[in-house]
C-alpha cells in the first residue's frame, strides 16, 4: 500500500480544490475576464500543484528511506533513482 | 474586449482537458496508485497549465503592443510592467 | 543599440556577482561543504540568474512595445513572437 | 564525508563552464548583444545549474538512503525532511 494512503482525504482535499481552481479559470474565460487577471489564477493554480507534489514526494520519500532500510542495497538504490527522476521532472515542469 | 475572445473555444477545450487530469489524480489517489505515477501526471498537468498560461500571454502581448502604438507611452508603460509582472509570477510559479 | 544599454553597469555588477556565486560553489564543493549547503546556493544562484533575465526581459518589452509603435504591425508581430518564445525559455528553464 | 567527493572533479568542472557561461553573458551585455540571445544564454546557464543541482541531490540521496538504512528511524526521517526542504527550494526557484 502507498506510503500516501494515511494522507488520502487530505490528498483529495487538496485536488478538489485545484479542480476547483481550473473550473474557475474556465468561468473567467467564458466571462471575459481581463488576461492579467487569468494568469494570475493559472499561477496559483500551478503553484497549488506543486506543493501537492511536493508534500506526495515527502510521503514517498520517507516510506522510501524506511523500505530500503528494511530490503537490500540494490532495491534501495532503484527506489531512489527512480524518486530523482521524478524530482527532475518536477523541477523542468 | 480581451485579446483572447478570438480563441474562447479553444481555451475552453484546454482547461477542460487540465480539469479531466486533475480528476484523474483524484482517481488515482483514491485507487492508490504507485505515488511516483501520481507525480508523473501531476507534472503533467502543471505543464499543460503553463502551456495555457504561455498561449494567454502571447496573445496578451500581441493585443497589448497593437494597443500600446494606438494609445500614449504612459498606458503602453503600464501594461508592459503589468505583463512582466505576470511573466514573473510564471516564471516563479 | 538594445534597450538594455542604458542599464549595462547595472547588468554587469549582477553578473559579476552571480560569477561570484558560482566561484563560491566551486569553494564549497572542494571544501567538501554538506550537500545540502551546496544546494542552497545552487536555488540562490538560479534565483538571481532569473531576476536578472526579468529584468532584461522587461527592458526589452518597454523598448519592443515602443518600437513595435513605431513600426509597422509584422515588425511588431515579429518581436511579440520572439519575446514570447523567450519567455516560454525562461518558464521551462 | 559527502556522498559526492568521490565525483568531486566531475562536479567542478560542470561549474567552471558554468562560471564560463557567467562570464560569457558579461562579454554579451558588454558587447551590446541583442537582448534575445542574452536571454537564450540565461536560460542554458540556468538549465546547467538545475542539472548540476539535480546531479548532486541524487547523489546525496544514494548516500542519504544508506546511511538511513544503517542509522535509526529518527536519523533518516530528520535526513529525508531535508532533503525534501532543498526540493522544494529548486522546484520553486
Amino acid at each position: 500500500m502507498p506510503a500516501y494512503t494515511d494522507h488520502r482525504d487530505e490528498h483529495l482535499r487538496r485536488l478538489r480544490r485545484i479542480e476547483g481552481q481550473v473550473r474557475g479559470l474556465q468561468r473567467m474565460v467564458d466571462e471575459d475576464v481581463y488576461c492579467i487577471d487569468v494568469l494570475t489564477q493559472v499561477s496559483a493554480a500551478t503553484r497549488a500543484l506543486q506543493s501537492f507534489a511536493l508534500e506526495l514526494l515527502s510521503e514517498h520519500m520517507s516510506g522510501c528511506v524506511a523500505d530500503a532500510a528494511r530490503a537490500g542495497t540494490a532495491e534501495g538504490e532503484a527506489k531512489v533513482q527512480e524518486a530523482t527522476d521524478a524530482i527532475a521532472r518536477l523541477v523542468r515542469s
